[in-house]
């Protein structure tokens, strides 16, 4: 048997006590469409996390990192879309101008201020873990076909939703 | 662009000042066959890294996890197999009995006698990040077809070789 699932990065970049989103307004047939999320996208073939990290933040601000930490890992399990395992990065330290993003709105947002965004349920709970500076961790989010998150586990135990 | 590739695990389990090993010596046509590393494998369809963790080990070992870390990810490039990111993990706690694997012979080694082993080359520096408590670390590992390690960076750095 030989399962093979997709792998993305996500990173918020941050600065000032503000995080840099993307407001998904731009994409039409968008799975994020008018979500805030942070920066990122798939692997290409042979990258490693960071490799896949630093394109994607290239290609979707311009800007450059310097500084980052590799936060978390987060499984989506979906019966229809297959497996998805993100990386989740926070970045505190970049060069370069933003530019525009053809995926949607880039803003600088103040972190609590993030909550009241648009979001994805499970979102919140790994955006809670990044600010409690919580180690290392793997997440694991179960959604259900109308986006609503249906199981959450965290290092393997199942949290109350 | 839809990439899809391999997810393993590999665990290193520690009793004692020792790990247990794998010495790979029953699988035909095994890519590891006479080298020795820990337990662990391929994901199934929706697994989460713990949950792959869990049951790899339990069918591996016989063993019951209760304590863990997850310590890194290792991304192999390989051009004729594709790419393939293992979740690496050492366990300090544990509950069962030690059951025979039927992918080779398991064996409590002493740390430092592991480096006297016949070990992959990468492996060799991850378990060196493992004994200098490394925090979560990415490790991209190239390797040439006759298995000689040819290019190996850390947090996106490359290493001197």
């Amino acid at each position: 048997m030989d399962v093979k699932s997709r792998l993305t990065t996500l990173c918020y970049i941050e600065k000032d006590g503000k995080y840099l989103m993307l407001h998904r307004v731009s994409k039409k047939e968008d799975i994020n469409q008018g979500k805030w999320i942070g920066v990122g996208g798939h692997f290409e073939e042979g990258e490693s996390p960071e490799e896949c990290l630093f394109r994607e933040v290239r290609e979707e601000t311009g800007l450059t990192l310097t500084g980052f930490r590799f936060r978390g890992i987060v499984t989506f399990e979906s019966k229809e879309s297959g497996t998805e395992y993100m990386c989740l990065y926070t970045a505190d330290g970049f060069e370069g101008a933003l530019t525009a993003c053809n995926e949607g709105e880039l803003c600088w947002i103040d972190k609590k201020a993030v909550p009241q965004l648009n979001l994805w349920e499970g979102d919140r709970i790994f955006l809670e873990l990044l600010n409690e500076q919580e180690p290392f961790f793997s997440l694991k989010l179960c959604y259900d076909r109308d986006g609503k998150l249906r199981k959450a586990a965290l290092n393997g135990k199942e949290l109350e939703l």
